[in-house]
């Protein structure tokens, strides 16, 4: 008897999710991703702001995978499947068979098809955006500071964040602290008043998925912190050096960073499955792409539905969903019947800066200080491995104690 | 009476030193660099073989130079200097007058004009190299493991580092470590011993600026690791996936590490001045560009001689010159006559891998555990900072006693 093959797409929270529940489990695994590393994404934002390095982030997925003999990694772009002939293109070339298959590839950045805002925005949702945008901004302050003339350093000192979920929130609240705290006294050539952080939001309030007076709470620290929040505003174009809103407003500013949606990855449009309005694609109760008896869908590439509405992208909504589909797989190869998926909300949370983060914990809504020590300690609970808690806990530890966001290097890679 | 200005290009050892001997002279300093930050070159080899985070070895300028009054910093790239009119020209266009001059601008790697070894070989001279030869060398472990062929693997799995100076015996020994101790265990897929480490110097020995019993140590320190230390054997051509040696002999290989040599940046052959054979620019024993009075030479870039011979491209040696030139400027401009500039060997030291280093300090020569504990407290003791002193330390804690080394990811950013 042959053992069964399980390819998964993706190194993501749900994919790993599912590789790490498949060990020593009957099934020859092979874990797929573009890069060869676990990004921790929820702390993504505090590379992008100088507080970490992609290293206390990023980890690579043959470490974590170390000495399970049953799950294979294989770092490759995914460029197709062949539903029918039961194999996953490669953009090597190679042609990968599977009995099962995990889609959980995940989200991108997303501008909605809005030319001029894609040419100017910025996405914060993978490691190489997170490190251009934390070059760009420091290019920025020294573009600023090079000019003499007031207005044309205004629009290099002007930063555009648009969304006001947990992303922008996060963002906005990590950049006022690298500008006020630490670069403030690296640029004597001109006033930190002069920098500006606004935060736009289409919707009425910010944290949309929060209850009201934490959404109140953190749109108060920001703006304690100087970030101008404005609600009710949306981003309808830009071009260099401006960014025009929905009141026909124009903002000049060389800098947008795009938080305000994303995408399915871009394998949910080359299947030919059913897709949500969204993009995502359409899964049954057990996870099970729709049509397909051997294709499980994970994660934000997947449309799980929870009652009337779509699962939201979430780390915890793709983790337990790749644990799910890890012990379903079990359960098919012995014949027994699926279990259906049914996520378990924990809570949601978001740090604005030192001393202040929301936090929604089953029926416990938590802010400020007590708010604040609940995401750090949940958040240095999830991180992979000791030593990225170690790091990331010495990262923090020297921003409290120091108001010092330290990683202020523009640095890239040679291009080969 | 008004404030001389002093204009120094290069924020590497020798700009850094003399910008900093400055603070408080009676003169109005601006440091130019193209890169936001000083590089800690001495450990840039363990950036490039996963050991270091990028963070953990560049520092900002501006936050080294806080609180700094008559020293400014602009990050710039200077493409010319007009002599004449006492202005530094940049390429943002901006015209930066002087009324003193100091060029420390360094070298970068010079593969000595074979167009075919240009075209594979990667330099370990800045951060940019560094992360590009990290990311490459990870890649080349991941292109070796998909492919079932030997013939195949082995072309990605050897990798020829080239020069025997300490570059290239650090990076050699790193890269053993790293593929022995860490990438070992990540790789089922093949034998840890169809990975070839090849060492390559055209003298007769390695190190030839060390006495002969520690260039033997450090041969056979590398020999024990696994690396193939090959002497008075020269590189004569590339191709893809090939190197050609001086006897004719071909290596199938996907890597050419390039620690044979460096020049002086591009600005020395700019400048209308006496260039030594190597391309430094001449100084008189005061450090000043013949020729001219105003205009100081320091580091790499420089010609300083020691008796007959010119001194070697070493961060001690640019440091001490940076440091002399500031006490050359505060006598120039009290009309006092200047000093001429005295270097002091204070010895030299390169590490082979765990409890294994050269060092000659003075008189003394010290190898294997003694030599690896004094190139460590040195280099920690060199580095700029408590921070990142405590992030070094902690990796190399890591590193000795986990044999790991963690930060074997391939992290780009993205392109603007």
């Amino acid at each position: 008897m042959s053992v069964s093959r399980v390819v998964i797409v993706g190194a993501g929270f749900g994919g790993l999710a599912c590789a790490r529940r498949l060990a020593g489990a009957p099934f020859d695994v092979l874990l797929v991703d573009r890069n060869n590393y676990h990004l921790f994404t929820p702390l993504l934002y505090q590379v992008a702001s100088s507080l970490l390095n992609p290293g206390d982030i990023a980890t690579p997925v043959r470490a974590i995978l170390r000495g399970v003999r049953n799950v294979r990694f294989r770092q490759a772009e995914v460029t197709g499947v062949d539903l029918e002939a039961r194999r996953v293109r490669t953009a090597a070339g190679d042609d990968v068979p599977y009995d099962y298959l995990v889609l959980a590839a995940g989200s991108t950045t997303h501008t909605f098809g809005i030319a001029s805002v894609a040419s100017l925005a910025r996405g914060l949702k993978d490691l190489p955006e997170a490190l251009a945008l934390r070059n760009h901004i420091l290019c920025c302050f020294e573009e600023g500071a090079r000019r003499p003339d007031a207005a044309a350093r205004r629009e290099w000192l002007t930063f555009v964040v648009v969304g006001g979920g947990p992303t922008g929130v996060e963002y906005a609240g990590a950049l006022a602290e690298l500008a006020r705290l630490a670069l403030a006294r690296d640029y004597p050539e001109f006033d930190i008043e002069e920098v500006a952080i606004v935060l736009l939001e289409g919707r009425e309030r910010l944290l949309s998925a929060f209850p009201e007076p934490l959404a109140e709470e953190a749109r108060a620290q920001l703006t304690r912190r100087g970030v101008r929040v404005r609600t009710g505003v949306q981003v309808s174009g830009a071009a260099a050096g401006e960014v025009v809103l929905s009141t026909g407003e124009r903002l000049q500013a060389r800098t947008l960073v795009w938080a305000a949606g994303v995408r399915p990855a871009a394998i949910a449009e080359q299947l030919a499955v059913s897709r949500s309005r969204s993009g995502r694609i359409e899964v049954d109760e057990f996870l099970r792409v729709r049509g397909q008896e051997r294709v499980f869908a994970v994660g934000d590439v997947a449309a799980a539905r929870s009652g009337d509405a779509d699962l939201p992208m979430l780390a915890p909504v793709a983790t337990q969903a790749g644990r799910a589909t890890a012990e379903n797989l079990r359960l098919a190869v012995d014949g027994r019947p699926l279990r259906p998926f049914r996520y378990r909300d924990r809570g949601t949370m978001a740090t604005i800066g030192r001393n202040a983060a929301v936090a929604w914990i089953g029926k416990v809504q938590l802010k400020g200080f007590a708010g604040w020590v609940a995401w750090l300690f949940l958040h240095l609970y999830m991180l992979i491995g000791f030593r990225n808690r170690l790091l990331v806990l010495i990262g923090w530890g020297w921003n409290y104690l120091r108001y010092d966001r330290p990683i202020r290097i523009v640095a890239r890679a040679k291009d080969d």
